[in-house]
């Protein structure tokens, strides 16, 4: 049984209007110096094989099909 | 400046019902052998400052107040 976990981003350049808000938000906290807030997904699994290329392979798959919209977004793997 | 990335997960224990959705489009797409999915969230922020030891706490204070709910919430902190 392996772990991973999967980290989904905006691409540069998309704009991120959530990112924005959490950084207007830090700001009336009285958060200062603040900046270029990017909201993303993260995503913990657990794959039932001791394959770590395997692994991979069928994660990248899974990103592919659902797990990241590849127009908008990058994901990055870690498996552990 | 520093860059900072916050990972926000959800508490052992703690319900899942969108990992448990993701988890079953991932079957139903044929994808076998994935369980305990869970979805958390990802922050990447910049911060106008070189003190490492100041974005940390100042990145805890966040995570207390706005970024997390640390009730059901957990949360990482990476400052690069």
């Amino acid at each position: 049984m392996l772990k991973a976990r999967v980290i989904v981003t905006l691409k540069n350049g998309v704009l991120d209007p959530q990112g924005k808000a959490i950084e207007g938000a830090l700001g009336g906290l009285g958060f200062e110096g603040v900046d270029h807030v990017r909201q993303g997904k993260v995503f913990d699994l657990q794959l039932d094989t001791e394959d770590r290329a395997a692994a991979e392979t069928q994660l990248k798959a899974m990103c592919e099909k659902l797990l990241a919209n590849t127009v908008i977004e990058d994901y990055i793997i870690n498996v552990t």
